[in-house]
């Protein structure tokens, strides 16, 4: 069994409206420290043994469904789970 | 300067409808090994140096506003950016 866990971020150069509207908010609370804000997914995939590897697996997973490549980047770790 | 990175995930007892989404989408595109699928959100502040702690101000800032800490948990990192 494995837990993989999966960040999906916007690429650099694309504008994150959402990212703005949070950092807007920061900023209307007084936290005017913060000069950035970028907005992006997180996933914890359980995923059982396969007979495919599981980086290859999840590679596939990314680009198909998880992330747009297009306009995101993606990146993963994989720990491995000692079922009980 | 400081990049903090933010996790936010939903409480384990919290039921996940999108990430139930995302695994049916997954089980039709014949990826039955995938068990579990849960979705939080990722978020990339940069905040310059303060008088007050950044530890402090991160924790504020996760209460008041990026997690609802009712429904969600949250942890982050923090890394020291040394400016040019």
């Amino acid at each position: 069994m494995f837990k993989v866990k999966v960040y999906v971020t916007l690429r650099e150069s694309v504008l994150d409206p959402q990212g703005n509207a949070v950092k807007n908010s920061l900023h209307s609370m007084e936290y005017n420290e913060v000069k950035d804000v970028r907005i992006g997914k997180y996933m914890e995939l359980t995923i059982e043994d396969n007979t495919r590897e599981i980086d290859v697996i999840v590679k596939e997973m990314c680009e198909r469904l998880l992330a747009n490549v297009v306009i995101e980047d993606y990146r993963y770790e994989v720990e491995e789970v000692v079922a009980q």
